[in-house]
Parts: C-alpha cells; structure tokens; sequence
C-alpha cells in the first residue's frame, strides 16, 4: 500500500475504535462540568432535604446556585440556563448521642459522604436529556459522566424540569 | 400619705406586678434575637442534616451565620460570640413521586414546615446557658423564648459547645 492509503486505513481503524463516532453524541460522553467540581458548591443555598431508604439507605440535602434558587423561590420552571443543583448525600447513621439526650431511640444523622450529584442546565448544550447534564462525584472524583446514565430516572419528572426536589420552606 | 411615699409605693407595686425582679434573670425572659427571626437566615450555610423520629417525625437541616459556619469548618469549639446556629424541620413526608421512579417505597421528603430554631452566640449575655441564647419561633412567631427551657436538653452536648450538630463534609 501507498503510504497515504495506509495513513487512511489507520485513522478508520482508530476512528472505529472509539467509544462514540465523532461529530454526534459528543456532549454525552465529554463530562460534564469538565469532570471538575464546581468551587464553593458546599457554600450553596439550602432547596431541601430528604432521606432514601433501600440501598441507597442516605440522608441528602440539595443545593442550588444563586440561578437556580432564585428560580426555585420563584417557582419558575423550567430552571434557565447557568442554574446548578447539586446534590449532596451522607450515609444514613444512628446517632447514640442525640438518643441519650431524647431518653430513646429516633436520631438520625449524616455519617460520611456518599456521593455528590449535579445536573447542569445547558439548553442549547444538552438538547437530547431535557437541557440537563448530569454529573456524579466519588471522593472528589468524577464517576458518572454520561448525561442518558442519569436522564433516564430523570423524565418521570418531566413536568417539574425532570427536578424531583421541591423548595422546602 | 405625702406625695414621695405615695410615689415609692406606686412604684414598689409596679415592680412587685413584674414578672421577673428587675437586676436579674433579666436575659431568661427577654427575646432571642429581639423576638424577630434573622432577616435571611434562610440562606446560610449548610451545617447538616437530620432525620428524628418519634414525636419529632421531621427532615431538618442545620445552618449556620458566617461566624458560625467558618469556626464548625475549622473545628474551632466553642463557637465563638456573634454565631447562629439556625435548625429547621419540616414533617417527614413520604414521596410518592420519588417512589415510583425508584419503583419501591424509599423516598422521604421535607413537607410543611414544623418550626425553625436559633442558637446564639454571647457569652456575655447568656452566661447562665453556656453562652447560647435559645429561641423557637412557630410560623415565623416567637413561641420558645426562655433559654433554660431549651438548654436543659444540650446539656449533654457540653464538650462540644452544646451543640448536637457536626459538619457534614
């Protein structure tokens, strides 16, 4: 072979090599927040709190950005582009100390972080899951970076944004 | 009776009608916080969160002002005069939402609001309870303003300040 045919037939077979044809499907597995972190989530402002049983088995708060609370005090939905939720999740732990001052047992509190989950809204960025890219974070680390991994439980709630979490007052 | 005494005895009666003898005790009675919940507290910091069961049967989430927030960071106890510590809680509620999107029955939510809390800071002011005044406030009214009432129950939590709550990271 020439040696332009044999640099055509290496870039096809690298090309097929890859996870995702290029040009498509790109958002999908680029990680979102550039696989970072944002700085100063933990200083975000309280939407709400919940708690999962199951294996999940958590206690969680979820914070916003100062776009995304703003819209949430004004129940504005759908969330504009540049608002941040982040959620953050602690293992679900009795806490013997708070039981001895209530004299039974029925205190719950955050043990060590599980994970931190964000979903970033990009209208124009995330077309296909609703403008909403979908991150998750293990010590810091990035572990979830595909958007369609997350969306999927998103869409039942569709109505509210694909937002399951309501402002607590 | 002359006019002085007359004047004596008036006054002697009218501080003998008062709740609490004046010199003293004074701050037991008087208002947390002047009676009035902290303009924006609603937007401090996250310190945890916190599931009781029981009579309680809340969500709750810990906040704190900027003083308080930056010395549970440090780890620094005792807080230092000029923290708030702001808890809140709502009825534990479960979601039907969230349940079905998880296809179990696991999810728990933050529903109406229960009362929102404050402890604060002056060593001054309260040395009689550990240097916190306590205060509840029921839909925005003051409904706990005796200190002792509430510090009985954080006792236990002396050696830290008599705080319940630690920093979830």
């Amino acid at each position: 072979m020439k040696p332009l045919r044999i640099l055509v037939r290496a870039v096809a077979i690298a090309l097929a090599a890859l996870p995702f044809a290029p040009g498509h499907a790109e958002d999908e597995a680029s990680p979102v927040l550039g696989g970072k972190i944002p700085s100063g989530y933990r200083d975000w402002k309280l939407i709400s709190v919940a708690h999962e049983e199951g294996n999940l088995n958590d206690l969680r708060a979820v914070l916003g950005n100062d776009v995304a609370i703003a819209a949430y005090r004004e129940g504005k939905l759908p969330l504009p582009d540049g608002a941040i939720v982040a959620r953050l999740a602690w293992s679900y732990v009795p806490s013997e100390e708070n039981n001895k001052a209530f004299g039974r047992q029925q205190s719950f509190v955050a043990g060590s972080a599980t994970n931190v989950q964000f979903m970033v809204k990009d209208s124009k960025k995330y077309v296909a899951t609703g403008g909403w890219g979908f991150a998750q974070f293990d010590d810091g680390k990035p572990a979830r970076v595909v958007a369609h991994d997350c969306f999927a439980c998103h869409v039942p709630a569709k109505a509210q944004d694909y937002l399951f979490t309501h402002y607590a007052p």
